[in-house]
C-alpha cells in the first residue's frame, strides 16, 4: 500500500471550508463546543461523512463517528482516527479540524483505492476538546474512555451559564449511542504541533511519545468593595491586587523553573468591575502543566501555599476549585515506532516529541493503544487566528496518517 | 432662624424609598447614570420636587433642578444645594442621594416654616457624578460649570457602548435648558464622608476644606495570543501578566508612599479570555488620587515610566488614555467657617477635613463659592451595599445644611 496517497486538493479545500464556518461579527472563528456555530461545523462534517459513504453515529456526549466497515470485517475492533472540531475563541483553522478532516481523507482515499482492511476504520470528532466553554477539556474523549460518567459531563455548566446536555439537545447532537459503544483496537490522532519545536529544527513529522500533565483551577478571591478615593491603602482588602499577586507569582515561578513547567492565567473578572470601586471579588483561571507528574504536583503545592499566605495576610478569602486534572500520559511505543517507520519510508524527517497541549489521544490511551502525529506550526503559534501550517506540510502529515492507518487495519 | 429644623421622618423615609428604587435581579442597587433604573430614581425625585412646590427644570446634560423663588427674590442669584442620585454598581443608599434629599428637605422645611429668603434656593441633582458608566465622573456638574462642552459630554460612550445623549433622550431627561442657565451665588453639598476619619475621631460634622486631585486612565496592553500548553514561558508575550505587573506596582508604590496617595485598579478584561489561551489583550482602569497636585503628577509619571519599561521589555505594546483629570480643589473659606459656626451653635463636634472622593462641589467651585458638609460613614465603607450612617447623624447633618442655607440665603 506504500504508494497510496490522500487527495490533497480535497483535504485542503475542506480545511478551508470548515475554517470559514463559525465566524462571529468581527470575523473571529468562535466555534466553541455545542454552540450554534459548532452545530454548523458539525452539520458540514456529517455531510462529508455521508458523501464518503461512511455510517454516521453520534453518542450521548455528542461525539460524532464515521465508520467504514463491510461484511468481511464487521466483527473486528476498528482502527480509530480522529480529533475534534470545536475551537477556542478567535481560533486558527487547523487545531483539531486538521486531524478530523485528515482522518476522513485517509479513510476515504483507502476506500476509493479499493483497499480491503482486515478491520473497520472510523473517523472520530470528539465533543468539547478545547474546554473553553465547559470544563474539563477533552471531555468527549474522556467520557468515551469511561473517565467520567456521561450524566455528570452532560450536567457541566459553561462559562456562559449554559448546560452542556441542554445545548447538545438544542443543536441536535445529543446522540443515542452510549459513549464507548465503539471499542477501538487502536487510535491515531494527527495534529498541528501548536509549539515551536518542529519548525525550529526543520523536521517534517513529530512522533508524539508523551503528553504533559494538565491542572486547571478556578480561583475566587473575596475582599471588600470600598471607595477608590477615600480608602487608605492600609485599610484595603483588594481582591484585584491579590489576584495580580498570584498572576505575577505564577509567571515568575514558571519563568525561573528549570523544568518545562508552564503557567497561564487566561481568564479574569472583577466585581463589581467599576473604575472607582475596590474590587470585592476577583475570579480567574490557572492552567499549570508539566510533563512530569512530580513537578506538576510541586507547582500545584506552591500555588496552594501562596493562596494560603494571601488568605492569612491580605485580608481576603480564597477558594480554589479544580476544573481539570490529567496526569502525563505515555503513548503506545509500537505505534510511535510505526509512525517513525512510515515517515522514514516516505523520506520525511521525523523526531520523537512531547505534546505541550492536551489531546483526545491522551484520553483514548486509557482504553486502546494510541499515538499522535505532529506537523510543524509556523512560529509555534496556536489558539490564535495566525495559526499556520503550509499546505505541503499538511498533506505530508495526512499521508503519514493514511500509511499508519493502513498498516494498523491490515491485520 | 437658629431653632428651625428639618422634618427628620420625611428625610429618612425618602432616603429609604429612593434606596429601594433601581435594584437588579440579585437585589443590588445599580442606578448607573441615564439607565432605566436611573430614570425610575429621577422620576421619584421629580415627584417630590413638585410636591414641595418647587419649579422643576432639567438642562441638556440631564441635571435636575428644583427652584424655590418668589416675586420678592426672583432677580437674585440662588443659593444652590445639591449632589447626585446616580450610583455605582452594587451601591449603598446614601452616596449622593443623602445630599440631594437633604437639600430638598432643607428647602422644603424653610418654605413650610415661612422663612422669607433674600434670594432663591435651588436643589440640584447632577448627572453621572459616579462616572461608572460614562467618563469623566462629576460630568453633569462639570458641564454645568463650563468645564467641558455639553455636546462633547453628550457624545460620551459608556462602558456598555451606549451614548449618553441618546440614553438621556430615551429616559426622558434630555432637558431644554442650557447647562449653566442658573448661576449660583453659592453652592453647598452635604455628603457621607465615605472614609474612616470622622467615625474614628468620634466627630459629628466634617467641614470639607479641600478635595484631592483625581487621575483616571484606561490602559490597554497588547501581547500575543498563544497556546497555554505549548508556548514556553520565554516565548510568551502575555498581556495579562503585564497587566498584573502594573497592578502590583501601583499597590506597592501607593502602599509605601509617605503621601496619602491612593491607587486602584477597579476594572479589568482579558481577550480572548479563554482558560488555555495566553491573553492577547488586557484592558484595565487606573484611579490615582492625591490631595497634592505635585505628588499626583509624580504618581502619573511613575506609572508612565513603568508602562514604557513594559513596552520596552515584555514584548507588549501599551496605550494609556486619560478618562478624567481633576486637580485638587480648595473650597470657599467663608462657607467652611460658616459650617463650623453653625455646627458649633448646634452643639455638634466638627473638624476640617479633606475629601478623598470627588464631588460635584469640586466642579461648581469653578463658578461659585462652594463648600461641603460631611457626616460619618460606619467603618469608612462606601461604594458597597454595607455603606451606613446612623439616622441621628444623617438628621444632624441635614440640620447643619439647613442652617448654612438659611444664612447664605438671608442676604
Ligand atoms: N490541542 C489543544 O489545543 N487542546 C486543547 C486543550 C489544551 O488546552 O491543551
Ligand atoms: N462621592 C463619590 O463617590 N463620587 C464618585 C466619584 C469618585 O470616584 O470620587
Amino acid at each position: 500500500m506504500s504508494n497510496l496517497t490522500i487527495n490533497a486538493d480535497r483535504l485542503l479545500r475542506r480545511i478551508d471550508e470548515l475554517g470559514s464556518i463559525g465566524r462571529d461579527a468581527q470575523g473571529r472563528l468562535v466555534r466553541v463546543a455545542a454552540s450554534d456555530m459548532d452545530r454548523l461545523g458539525r452539520d458540514r462534517l456529517v455531510g462529508w461523512l455521508h458523501e464518503a459513504g461512511l455510517e454516521v453515529a453520534v453518542d450521548r456526549i455528542g461525539n460524532i463517528f464515521g465508520i467504514w466497515q463491510d461484511d468481511a470485517n464487521a466483527g473486528q475492533l476498528p482502527v480509530m482516527l480522529g480529533s475534534h472540531i470545536d475551537t477556542v475563541i478567535d481560533a486558527g483553522i487547523y487545531d483539531g479540524c486538521y486531524g478530523v478532516l485528515s482522518a476522513l481523507e485517509a479513510i476515504e482515499s483507502l476506500k476509493e483505492a479499493g483497499f480491503a482492511p482486515a478491520r473497520p476504520l472510523a473517523v472520530a470528532a470528539f465533543t468539547n476538546e478545547e474546554g473553553v466553554r465547559y470544563s474539563p477539556d477533552m471531555m468527549g474523549s474522556l467520557v468515551f474512555a469511561g473517565g467520567i460518567g456521561v450524566d455528570e459531563a452532560l450536567a457541566a455548566v459553561g462559562t456562559d451559564g449554559s448546560v452542556l446536555g441542554k445545548e447538545l439537545e438544542r443543536i441536535g447532537y445529543a446522540g443515542r449511542h452510549q459513549p464507548g459503544f465503539l471499542k477501538p483496537q487502536s487510535y491515531v490522532e494527527l495534529h498541528v504541533e501548536q509549539g515551536p519545536v518542529l519548525e525550529r529544527e526543520g523536521i517534517a513529522i513529530g512522533a508524539v511519545e508523551n503528553l504533559q500533565g494538565i491542572s486547571w483551577q478556578r480561583i475566587t478571591i473575596e475582599g471588600q468593595a470600598n471607595h477608590a478615593g477615600t480608602t487608605p491603602m492600609s485599610m484595603r482588602r483588594d481582591a484585584g491586587v491579590a489576584a495580580a499577586r498570584v498572576i505575577g507569582f505564577l509567571a515568575d515561578r514558571a519563568g525561573a523553573s528549570p523544568t518545562p513547567t508552564v503557567a497561564t492565567v487566561g481568564t479574569i473578572a472583577f466585581e463589581p468591575n467599576a473604575i472607582n470601586v475596590i474590587p470585592s471579588r476577583a475570579t480567574f483561571t490557572v492552567d499549570l502543566r508539566d510533563p512530569d507528574e512530580t513537578h506538576l504536583r510541586e507547582e500545584e503545592a506552591a500555588l496552594a501555599a501562596l493562596l494560603d499566605d494571601l488568605a492569612a495576610g491580605a485580608g481576603v478569602t480564597v477558594q480554589a476549585e479544580s476544573l481539570a486534572r490529567f496526569e502525563p500520559v505515555t503513548l503506545d511505543a509500537g505505534i510511535v515506532s510505526l509512525i517513525e517507520e512510515i515517515a522514514g519510508a516516505a523520506g520525511l524527517s521525523c523526531r520523537r516529541i512531547t505534546s505541550g497541549a492536551g489531546h483526545d489521544a491522551q484520553m483514548i490511551a486509557r482504553i486502546a493503544p494510541s499515538a499522535m502525529i505532529f506537523v510543524p506550526s509556523r512560529g509555534g503559534i496556536s489558539h490564535n487566528p495566525a495559526e499556520f501550517t503550509a499546505a505541503g506540510e499538511l498533506v505530508a502529515g495526512a499521508n503519514i496518517l493514511l500509511g499508519v492507518a493502513a498498516r494498523l487495519a491490515a491485520d
